[in-house]
C-alpha cells in the first residue's frame, strides 16, 4: 500500500506540480499559507500544502523562525473577535453562535497544521517542524502558544486509540530497525551485530509503538528480557556470551530499556501504555511468565547526593543511599526527585530492589556509581498504585527496600 | 494484527473489568465520564473509556438524549473563565497564559471524545454516536454545539492524510463487501451476484477511502466502468448481458456510483478527494485511458421544474430542460440548485452531455424522466475550473449543452 | 504478489507470443508438447508451454481423449531401453549409468507435465487436466498410466509440508467463500446467508488447506462448531434461531462437515492431517476445549441393511441397527463396509456416539432414516487407535456403543 | 501464517513426542526410516519423520556417511522386481500393471524423501542434506545414484510455477537481507552500510526467487544499476561517492551480480528465467529503460591465456584479447570455455563490449586483469538467440567486439 499511494502521490505532484508553480513562483510561503488556509476546495489545497512543507524543508534557521513566527503571531486569535462571538453564544447559545465562537477561539495556525496534514506523509514532516520548534523555544518563549498547539492537534492524532503496537524483531525491515539503532537511548547498540543479539534470541523481545501514517518510524519502543528470576546486572544480561534460555521456561519478564524516538511528540506520553499493552500480551503468550519488572538507572542519584551534602560517612553503603534517595528524594510539589522514578511509579509499579555494581558502564557509575533499580509491574495492584501515587504521591516499596532506606533515614535524621 | 490487538484488549478489558466494575457498580455513566475527564494516568482511564463506551450501546433513546444533554450542557465552556484567561494572556502572552485560555475556550467534551477514543475500536464507535445525535438534532437544536465540536474532531482525525484508499475487488473480504451492498446509495446492489458483475469483470472497478482505526467499514466508495467512448445509459452499463471488455481496450473511465457511508461523518468531505486519486491511479494503471466521466442522476430536476412551473409547452425537450435547468437553476446564493451538480462542478469538473432516456428505475423516471448527465474531469483543468467556480460560481460546460439550454432560454425569455 | 506476477506474466506471453505464434501457428498442439520436451533453454520452453495449456483449455472432449492418449502411448517408456539401462546400471553402478536408467524407467509425460508446470498458474490446470482424464477413464482403462504417473506427480507437489492451513471466516476473500458455496458436500449452503451463519458466529470456525500456486483454490475445508456437550443433531446445530455462544464457554470442537475440493486430487488424502492439525490449533487457541469430535453421516447404512436382509423385525432399532453395521458390516478385506467410518476409523478415531432423528433430511433419512454418528479424536490416543487399526482393522468404540451393538448381534446369531 | 504454523508444529511435536519417544528411544535412525516408509497413515508419520530430521541435524560427518549409504543401497531399486513389473506390464498394460513397474523403478529413497517432506519446514532440512552428499561425493562416487535422485525430486519441487520472485530492498526483514551479505558471490558485501548502498538509493534494485516453503531463503538473487548509458567500470559503479539518479531518469538497467544461494540446489537452475522476469518487470514499471545489460567478470580468461600460452607480444591488447577468447575459446564439445559467457550466451543474451581496467579488486585482476564484459539482453532477439546457440553453439556478438577480435585472430592465424 505505501508503495502504491507513493506512486500516486508522485503523480499528483507531477501533473500538479506544473499548474501550481507557475502560480507558486513568486509567491512566499507565507503567502501559499495564507492562500491555503482561504482555500475552500482541495484540488489546488494540497498542491500548496505540498509546497509549504517541500519548502519548509529546505529552509535554513532563520527561515524556519520566521516561519514559526508567522504561525504564532499571525495566525492568532484576535481577542476582540472571541469576546464578540462569545458575547453572542451566551445570548442565545445555538450551533451557529457556537460555531462562530468555536473558529475565533482557535488560532488559525491549527487549521493550517491540519490542511497542511492533508498530505500523505505530512504528519511525520510535522513532528519534525515541531522538534525544530522546541529547539529555539527557549530563547524564543513568545513562540510558546505554537508549541502549544501543535501539542494539542498532535495529542488529537497521536491518541492511544490510533496506535498500533508491532513486534519488532530479526525478521523487521531494516529501515526500521536501523531506527531502533539509532533511538536506543538507555544502553546504548553499537552495531548490527548488537542489535541481532537484543532481536533474535528466543529469549528477547522488542514492541514498539507505531502510527498509521509513519509506518516506518517507531514512535515508542521497550526491549524485554526473558529471564528466569529478577537480574541484578546489566552487563550479565546483556553478555554475548550468555546462553539464550528457552521463552517457554522464563518467568520473568524484564522490561531493560524504554526509548522515545520522537524529539517532535515530546510531552505526549506513550510509555506508561506501551509497558502494560506488551506485559499483557506477553503473559497472553507465554503463560509461564509471573513476574514483570525493570532493571532501571538512577539518573540524578549522584547529583542529588551532592546537592544534599548527604553521602558523607556512608559512601560505602550505595544500596542504603539509593533506596533512601528513591523513597526520600522528592521534587518541590512532593513528587519523587528521580524522573525515571516518577515515570514507573507514576505507571502504577512499585520499588523492588536496588542492585550495586549492576551497570559497570562510564555513563552510569557517573550517575548512580552502577547502582540500579528494579520497577515491579504487578498487574494486580497497578491501578491501585497508581491511584494512591496519583491522589497523594505515596510511593510504594517492598520491605527489604524499606528497611535499606529506613537504615540511612535513622542516620541522618536520627529517628 | 487487527487479530492481535483483539486479543489483547479482550486480556485488558478482563483484567480490568473486575477491578474498575466493583467501583463502577453503584456509578452513573455521566459520574465515570467526570471520573474520566479527571484521571491523570491512563490504567483506569482505559477501563473507564471501555465501560462508558460498553453502556451507551445499550442505552435507549432517551438515555441516550440524556447523555447529549450531560456532553452539550454541562461539559460546556464557562464564559467567564474564558473572559479572565483571555485577558490574562492578552496581558502577557506566553505558554502558560496561552494554554490556559486554549483549556477554557475548549469545551471539556472534546476532551472526554479524545479520552473515549483511548479504548482500541472507539472510533467507530463515536462516529455512531454523532450519527445518534443527528437523528435527534432537528428536534432539539440545542445540541448544536456538541455536534459543532464532533465534526471538527471528525474532520482532524479523518483528516485526507490519515486515509487509505483501497481497491474493492472480488477478492476483498466478504464483511466489507456486504457493506458495500448495504451502503450503495445511487443504483442499489440487489444481491451478491448482483454484486460480482459490478465487481469482478475486468472493465469494472471500484475503491473506497478507510481510516486506520476502522479497517473494515469504508467511509466512502466510488464505482468505476472501463469504456469504450461515453456511455448515455446505466441500464446498458449495467446489465448482465453485457460482455465484459478488456481493460487495456478501454479509454474511457466512468464513475457512475458514488456513495457515502457513514452518516455519522456527515458533512465532512471525502468523494472530491476520491474520484481525483482514482481517476490519477487509474491514469497511471492503464495508459490507454484518457477521458474521465460520470454519468450522473438529475435528483432535483422534476422538482425545479414544477416550483418553476417552467415546462409547459416543452416537456418533450427533456435535453434542452435537463441542460437548462444545470446551468440556469441556481440556489438562493447563487450555486446550482442541483445537489449532484454543485458537487461535481465544485470539484472542477464540467457538464459535458445529457442524455434522455438514461436511467429508467422508477426512481430516476420520477426525478428526472430518466434524464442523465455527464460530469466531465479533465485532469489538466480541474484545478482551474474549481477556482472559477469558487470565486464566481462560474458553471463550465461543452458547446452542445449550451446550446441546448440557450434554446430553452430563448424561449422562455425571447433572448 | 499475485497481482504482480499476474502482470509480468501478462508481459511475457505479449511480448514472447508474436515470436511465437508465427513457429506455432502451423504446428499441432502434441507438436508442441515435442518440442517443449526437446528443448533445453527455457525461453521458448516457458511460450510453448503457455500454448499447449492454452489450447488444452479450448479442446473439446475428443481433442482432449486425443491428447490423453498422445501422453499415454506416445510419451511411454521403452521396454527394451528400461532393460538395457537396467542391465547397465547392474554391472556398473554408478552416477551416469543410474541418470539413464531413472530416465528410461520414467514415461516422458512425467517430463511434460513438470515442464507444463513451469507456467505460473499452470499447477491448477493440470489438476483439472486429471479431472477431465478421471471422467473418462473408466470407458479407457488403456489411460490408467497417465493417472498414475499425474496422481504420483501430484503427491509429491501436494505433499502436506508444502500446504498451507488457512482459516476461513467471514472476512475471507469473496471468491473463496463462492467457492466454499460450490463445494461444500456434506450438508449444502444453500445461500450467501447461510454461508455468513456457518462462519461469522464466534462459536463457528472453518479451516482448509491450500497450496501456494493455487492461492484462491481450497483443496479441502473442514467445517467446526464450538458447543458445550456433544451435539445429536445436526438440524439444531444449524438452525438460524440459535444464539451463538462464547468461544470461551465450548468444551467441544465439532467437525461436522469435510469436504475435498479438487476432483483432479482425487486419491491424495488430506482429511486425515486436516482434522489432527485443527484439533491441534483449536486446543492452543480455545483451552478450554477438551473434546474433539465429529457428527457424521452413515452414508451405506440403509444400502447395507436390505442387502445384507437384516432389519426385518427390528426396523424400529435404529440405534443398535446403526451400531451393529458400523462395528459388523465389512468389506471383502475385512475393512468397515462404511466409507466415512474408514476415512474415521483409519485416522484414529473412535465411534462414540450413534444418534436416531439426527439428520431429516431427505438424503440422510434415505441413507440411514436419519441416523447419524459422533466419532470422537481424542489427541493422546489416536496414534495407538491407528496403529490398532492399521494392523489388523480393530474398531474402536464407546461402550454404550458396544451395548448396542451387542444386542442385534444376539439377536441375529444368538450369541 | 509463518508464525502461527510454527506454533501448530511445536505443540504437535510436544503431543507427539511423549508417544513417540519411548516407541523411538531403543531403535535407529534407519530403523525409523524404514518404519516411516512402512507407515501408511500420517499421525505416527509426521512424528517419525520430525524425529529423523532432527537426529540428521546432529549427525557427525561419519553418521551422516552412513546414513546416505543407507539410502543409497538399502533403499535401491530390486532390479528382478523392475523386470519382472515390465514384463507384466508389457504382458497386460493396464493401470495396475503399470502402477507395479512404476513402484518398482523407483528407489525408496525417493518416497523417503517425499516422506520426509510431510514435516512443516523440511524442504529446507533436505535441500542442507544435499549439500552435505555434494561434499563427500567426490570420494564417494557409489553415493552418486542418491544424488541423482535428490536432484530429480528438487527439480520437481523448485519448478519456475513454484516460486516467487521477490523484490528486495532496505525494507526487506532483516534476516534475508543477513543472508544476501553472505550469499553474495561476485562483489563480495563488506558490512550492513554497504549492503544499504547497494539496496536503498533510488537507482538500484535487488529481485531474488524464493520458495514458499523456504520463505526466508532466496535461491538466487541479482542486483541491478540503473544508469544513463552502459558503464564500462564496476567501482564507478559501486563507490560511494556517486549520486543516486532518478530511476525514471535511467535508460539502462545493469544485472551486475547474479549468486546462486543454495549448494544443496546445484545443477538447477534458476538464473535464466530470474535475468528475463526481472528484465521483463522492470520494463513495465520503468518505461523509460531500453537496454538491458550486464556487467561480467570473465573468470577464465587468465588461465585460458596462459594454458594457451597466447598472450604473448600483445599482452597490452587486453581488450582484443578478451574478446578472442570470448569468441573463440572452446571448450571439448564447443561450447564457450567461459562459464560466464556459457550461461548468459545459452540465455540468449549477446556479448556487447569488453572493457578493460573495469574492475581493479585483486580478484578480478588475477582471472581476467580487470578486464569485464556487457552481455546484452535483447528481448526481442534472446529467444533467437537461444535457438541457435543450442543447436549450433553460434555466440553472437557486437561488431566493434568482432572487430576486436579478429585484430588478434589475424595476427595468430594471419588470416
Amino acid at each position: 500500500m505505501s508503495f502504491f499511494s507513493e506512486l500516486v502521490s508522485t503523480l499528483f505532484e507531477r501533473r500538479y506540480q506544473k499548474f501550481l508553480s507557475k502560480e507558486a513562483e513568486g509567491r512566499s510561503t507565507t503567502d501559499l499559507a495564507r492562500a491555503l488556509l482561504g482555500s475552500i476546495g482541495e484540488v489546488s489545497g494540497v498542491a500548496m500544502a505540498h509546497t509549504v512543507l517541500d519548502r519548509y524543508e529546505t529552509m535554513n534557521a532563520n527561515e524556519k523562525l520566521a516561519f514559526f513566527e508567522f504561525m504564532t503571531h499571525e495566525l492568532e486569535i484576535d481577542p476582540e473577535e472571541v469576546i464578540e462571538t462569545l458575547k453572542a453564544y451566551k445570548a442565545d447559545p445555538n450551533k451557529d453562535s457556537y460555531r462562530s465562537f468555536a473558529i475565533a477561539s482557535e488560532p488559525k495556525r491549527q487549521e493550517l497544521a491540519r490542511r497542511l496534514n492533508q498530505v500523505p506523509g505530512a504528519t511525520g514532516q510535522l513532528v519534525q517542524l515541531r522538534k525544530d520548534l522546541l529547539q529555539v523555544i527557549k530563547d524564543r518563549p513568545d513562540l510558546g502558544p505554537l508549541d502549544v498547539d501543535l501539542k494539542h492537534l498532535f495529542a488529537s492524532w497521536f491518541n492511544r486509540g490510533f496506535l498500533v503496537l508491532r513486534p519488532i524483531n530479526w525478521s523487521s525491515p531494516a529501515d526500521i530497525l536501523e531506527k531502533i539503532i539509532a533511538y536506543e537511548a538507555v544502553h546504548a547498540i553499537d552495531s548490527w551485530d548488537d542489535l541481532r543479539r537484543r532481536l533474535k534470541p528466543e529469549d528477547r523481545r522488542c514492541f514498539g509503538f507505531f502510527h498509521p501514517s509513519m509506518p516506518n518510524e517507531p514512535l515508542i519502543f521497550v526491549e524485554v528480557a526473558l529471564t528466569k528470576g529478577i537480574p541484578n546486572s546489566i552487563q550479565d544480561l546483556l553478555t554475548d556470551e550468555r546462553e539464550a534460555i528457552s521463552a517457554g521456561d522464563a518467568d520473568t519478564a524484564v522490561f531493560y530499556s524504554i526509548s522515545n524516538c520522537q524529539a517532535g511528540l515530546a510531552g505526549i506520553s506513550f510509555g506508561n501504555s506501551l509497558i502494560k499493552q506488551v506485559a499483557a500480551d506477553l503473559a497472553q503468550d507465554l503463560p509461564g511468565l509471573s513476574t514483570f519488572v525493570t532493571l532501571s538507572p538512577i539518573p540524578s542519584l549522584n547529583r542529588w547526593l551532592k546537592q544534599a551534602d548527604l553521602a558523607k560517612g556512608i559512601e560505602n553503603q550505595s544500596a542504603s543511599l539509593a533506596a533512601y534517595y528513591l523513597l526520600e528524594a522528592k521534587t518541590a510539589d512532593g513528587s519523587p526527585y528521580d524522573p525515571v522514578a516518577r515515570f514507573h511509579l507514576g505507571n502504577g509499579a512499585r520499588i523492588h530492589a536496588v542492585h550495586t555494581g549492576a551497570d559497570t558502564s562510564a555513563n552510569r557509575l557517573a550517575q548512580s556509581n552502577g547502582t540500579m533499580v528494579n520497577y515491579l509491574y504487578d498487574l494486580a495492584k497497578i491501578s491501585h498504585n497508581h491511584e494512591q501515587f496519583v491522589k497523594d504521591k505515596t510511593v510504594v516499596a517492598s520491605a527489604p527496600v524499606r528497611t535499606l532506606c529506613a537504615s540511612v533515614r535513622t542516620k541522618i535524621t536520627g529517628k
